[in-house]
């Protein structure tokens, strides 16, 4: 065709808050390359597929869902080495995701699993995927400074101690409860009340909140 | 080699500020697809090369620089019909660089140009490159709320009226000067005095700034 002939794959990141730990979804391959290794999901890219259409199928096809998860280009992955197959340039999605079902294995898998990323880090992970987590950690820890993405997190409702859940496991680091309350309640748009109580975390009857119209943080949070 | 052929090509979208205007370098395209139509400079990436050498590469070709002017990924774009040669994936680069010298049109351009950006986006452009560079356009604008990045389209050395010409060029909005110097010299990290004056600006000495290390700021500006 007179141009380098590319094969193009998407790659998915998938975060969700598990026991208490920020977790990744990842699958074991099946198949060579890295056979028995850990990876992220993902695949290529087909011939008449839009790339983020290619994007939302992994991400069906790998979790059973896609409503209700924020999915986001993270960034695009080009050495010239990063596959021994051929030349392939990856794009890879940030997924945010409340607290599913057991993963499904895909059909390149030979079985998946929720990892706690100080776990997944560790690994030796297929590909060049050990440096799209890490990007994608870094990313997630940032946007919950200054975004209202932490809520992606978060089932429909959830309470002031939810959140601070969730900014407690993507941060790793231990929130003062009161400080906490009083930063997401004053923050324009953060949160709305249900008008709801719940007692979900087993102490006296906490407010119910859903995800406010805002997507920027004003004042932005800090570690 | 038995998955689709894509090939990859870079496109750069350069901002620059110029004559007090936020402007993107443009290229006269000189061949078919959307011969003489205006476009992102950019091209295929080579075979055994980098994505983001590609992105530097292109960048010296289009500038004749790449010292002093800030990089990053902005994103990937990939519907399958956005180039009527063949399947195409193009991966777009942000470039934030202090004015300029004149423009090189490159090997397969007919000219090259610096258009200001209100002017840039009510052109047709070939591709999908309006839509490229409108989302380059508002990354520019939220990351200079947040970021230090405004002094990527300063001088190394610059005062504190020429950093707020570069918001207001970016934003499109006045800015009231005593509260604009305020903010800017409160922020922590984010400027770092010479000890030198300058009457570069025409009116009495005025300090003169270099980048300090802080790459977010805090707090962040508001428009």
């Amino acid at each position: 065709m007179g141009y380098p002939p590319f094969a193009v794959t998407v790659d998915l990141v998938v975060l969700t808050i598990r026991a208490g730990h920020l977790s990744v979804l990842l699958i074991e391959r099946a198949e060579d390359p890295y056979a028995g290794q850990w990876a992220l999901p993902g695949g290529f890219v087909h011939v008449d597929e839009d790339v983020r259409d290619a994007a939302y199928r992994e991400l069906r096809e790998e979790t059973g869902v896609i409503t209700g998860i924020h999915l986001e280009q993270l960034a695009t992955y080009g050495a010239p080495d990063r596959d021994p197959r051929m030349r392939t340039v990856s794009v890879a999605w940030l997924a945010l995701a409340p607290d599913l079902h057991e993963p499904v294995a895909g059909s390149d898998a030979a079985g998946a699993a929720w990892v706690p990323v100080v776990d997944a880090v560790r690994h030796r992970l297929a590909f060049d995927h050990a440096e799209i987590l890490r990007d994608a950690i870094a990313r997630a820890r940032a946007k919950l400074e200054y975004t209202s993405l932490a809520t992606a997190f978060c089932p429909p409702e959830f309470t002031v101690a939810q959140l601070r859940a969730v900014y407690e496991a993507v941060w790793g680091q231990q929130l003062d409860a009161r400080n906490f309350h009083r930063k997401v309640t004053g923050a324009a748009g953060f949160l709305e009340p249900t008008g709801r109580l719940t007692n979900v975390d087993g102490g006296r009857p906490a407010q119910l909140f859903r995800p406010g119209p805002a997507l920027l943080l004003d004042p932005p949070f800090t570690r």
